[in-house]
């Protein structure tokens, strides 16, 4: 299920930065991975990479032809073919976070069986799964959470692994959507699976390992969130973390999507996760506050943070603006203290 | 998606009576619905309807031939064929809740299709899906919830439909797993949907309705089972409730299958429920505990049940043993009590 690395990012002929945001996490999470960029005529996007052909990517040493962009209803057009037949023909794998299928394309499977290469689609690619089974395993887990869809879990959950990192911490980031498993070239899409096995997704994408490796599990949705609260909860039963970051945008009004619907308080929040989450980890704590204050004077985005850090008794940050040295060096003091 | 009644039962050629559940379930719930079983050499159960032939069948109305019993492995096995074979001739539809599909097997597909009859895999067949709104929809709704799987949900919910109506409430079960589909001929394998789509499968379910028509929806799993809760909480919030009824097993020591897990006390799985449900219904209630206690002599049953409903002020009643009239009477006495 590992997809090669590194890639040749390919940006089509975007001219919406925003559609470009997979290709863009990528680059920023795992620059060494991104070997250059290809783009099409008309394209108005650049990562500032390289422009290279699939050709040159691969003399290079690209092993990976990435889709990087979302597409209008998720589809693979037909002016893409080109290149993705030049990336196949060059020996590179071709790897895709949009709905339509690569393996349902059959001049692509064709020629992806003629030259030997694979073909990754993470919406869509699952291993066999299981039913979650509850039970502890060995290291320590970090599950981050949410008030909402898109307050910033993954970014959080990259961060975090970075910031842990620096401290000499083993931690390694664990990918539950597209974007994050393009970045790690491993992961599960949670919300694809059949809902029987979420925690057991959750479980398989977080396996036993050394009692000092940390895993930085990508969390989606919310427990507050009326469409995707099933998810949420399954995921954190399957995690099992030791400790959850709670993800949040300061001054949202409302659910994501549904205006009838208010956000939760954040007490709230916090309450319910920590009460599901003992269900598989009796002893699961809060380790802090990863806010979006974007909207926000700075002053008052601190003041805010402050506020709620006195609140609960743990770091506050916003991890664009302020980082997540905090919370990793509250999480590397915590887990020393309860070694000893 | 509506499954045409009436129906011949195949019992194939079981001899443990568990294996017939679900054709035990339809018979018992739907006793019109049934015109006969059908049975192969080697079955050691009855249903105690008339034996007939696919033909015979046809002749007395049935319209669709169910594939009434699980098989190891879920597999329809070869030896079956004949009589499938037979019913299709017979201008009859298949129904099955088995694991494997009818439409995967080119034999049935091609005499389905030149009989002009359709094929129902209520394990796989789903509607077109979207996500939850968690918008407020009209007509009342009732969910049994569980403190665990196997906890009597399904027939807690079919008790219930059948109570109420006979106190001249317009009720409707909703089913959402395969036996349950099979009783009520259309409905929703809740626990077989995109995880994405858990809420929005059970607003599918239950859609807008007459202000005094009730739905009796069939609730799946347990918030407290670390295998299945994310699905259970998805149709929690789908359900949108106005009333739930807690089913459970007297003296239960554990979570099923899960040995090491023991099961949730009844307080916290009241509690934890109603928390969740008014995410969509903030007027959600209790309307009572239907517990299986055939385990235990009638007088300890008796005295367990008065403790129960002492603490928590509503019925509770084993719906095998003393029926669901109390709780049918409470809800029809408090929904009278509201109107006024």
């Amino acid at each position: 299920m590992q997809i090669p690395q590194p890639y040749l990012l390919f940006l089509g002929d975007v001219s919406d930065p925003l559609s470009a945001k997979t290709a863009r996490g990528i680059h920023a999470w795992r620059p060494d991975s991104c070997v250059g960029q290809m783009r099409l005529p008309g394209c108005e996007v650049s990562l500032e990479l390289p422009d290279l052909t699939p050709l040159q990517a691969a003399q290079q040493g690209a092993k990976t032809f990435v889709l990087g962009t979302a597409n209008a209803g998720g589809y693979i057009p037909q002016h893409w073919m080109d290149a993705i037949t030049q990336a196949i023909k060059a020996g590179m794998n071709i790897a895709s976070g949009l709905h339509q299928k690569l393996s349902d394309i059959p001049e692509i499977t064709e020629l992806a069986e003629q030259y030997g290469v694979a073909l990754f689609d993470v919406r869509h690619q699952k291993p066999e799964l299981s039913v979650g089974s509850g039970k502890k395993r060995t290291g320590q887990r970090v599950l981050t959470v949410g008030t909402d869809c898109a307050v910033g879990k993954m970014y959080t959950s990259l961060a975090l692994e970075a910031a842990l990192q620096e401290q000499g911490i083993n931690a390694q980031f664990r990918a539950t959507g597209q974007t994050g498993i393009l970045v790690a070239g491993e992961g599960i899409p949670i919300d694809a699976v059949v809902s029987d096995f979420i925690s057991g997704a959750a479980e398989w994408v977080s396996p036993d390992n050394d009692v000092d490796h940390w895993d930085i599990i990508e969390g989606q949705g919310s427990l507050f969130h009326p469409s995707y609260a099933g998810v949420s909860l399954g995921l954190l039963h399957g995690s099992q973390p030791d400790w959850l970051v709670m993800c949040h945008e300061m001054g949202r009004p409302h659910t994501r999507h549904l205006p009838h619907h208010p956000l939760v308080e954040l007490e709230d929040c916090v309450y319910l996760n920590l009460y599901n989450a003992r269900l598989t980890n009796p002893d699961v704590q809060l380790a802090g506050f990863s806010v979006n204050t974007s909207q926000y004077p700075e002053a008052e985005a601190k003041a805010y943070l402050a506020q709620i850090s006195e609140q609960f008794g743990v770091p506050a940050t916003d991890s664009v603006r302020f980082g997540l040295d905090s919370i990793a060096s509250y999480l590397k003091q915590q887990s020393l203290l309860s070694a000893k």
